[in-house]
């Protein structure tokens, strides 16, 4: 696995562990990692915190992201698809987009490149939260 | 001017009082603020912290949005209307949108309504912010 893909598994993995949305999020310049973080709904009763944001957040402010890639355990949601439109991140690596996810056509047709690693460890940890907790996820996707 | 306006105009004062970018915005429900907030990217160090995120965060884990309304000193950028898009927020109060805003057809093309009210006060705000503050305002727009 990428190490990148394998921060944002981690972060996923630790926002678990916090009884939240196994969801995580890295942004990656070069081979460094800026700024990584994890959905935070339950943790800091924060509905904008979703992994990507957290990620963003935590990377404080940048001069530009055009020379950044965003790598995320989940297919972005259309905030984050439209923070990284508006942040002109040029490209998005997600771990999987078979659970959720409908930004694609939106990324894509604002330029982003987006790549889909399809990775069952992504899928298994969504599976396994949702079954467990399926209210929290239903309210997370605004659903309920 | 309507009360929730003129509550998002506050915000939006208190928040170039603090040296930070002047928008600011309210989340009603009924005749009630659930939440407030103006941009905080200077004063966090937060990207993420557009006037109406933080007025979201503010208003903290809500079971739906379907009977809210979101106010706004400025037309939302994309970060912005891709999360009213995602929180189902079914519409939107517009200060003005002639200063900035690109995200109209996108909020109309997913059932956003969207008033604009055009008023000469939140142009005014932002006209005098970007005259003494443009390489803060060209960061928060992604256009440095």
């Amino acid at each position: 696995m990428d190490i990148f893909m394998q921060a944002a598994i981690d972060e996923a993995r630790q926002g678990r562990r916090e009884g939240g949305i196994p969801i995580g999020s890295v942004l990656r310049r070069g081979n460094d990692i800026v700024g990584r973080g994890h959905n935070k709904r339950v943790q800091d009763l924060d509905p904008i915190a979703h992994g990507e944001m957290d990620a963003l957040r935590n990377a404080g402010r940048q001069r530009t992201y055009r020379d950044t890639v965003l790598y995320t355990t989940l297919m972005p949601c259309y905030m984050c698809a439209g923070t990284i439109v508006q942040f002109k991140i040029p490209k998005v690596v997600v771990g999987e987009a078979q659970t959720f996810g409908e930004s694609l056509d939106f990324l894509q047709s604002h330029g982003v490149e987006v790549e889909i690693l399809n990775s069952p460890e992504c899928v298994e940890l969504m599976r396994e939260f949702i079954e467990a907790e399926p209210t929290l996820w239903n309210e997370d996707i605004m659903e309920l």
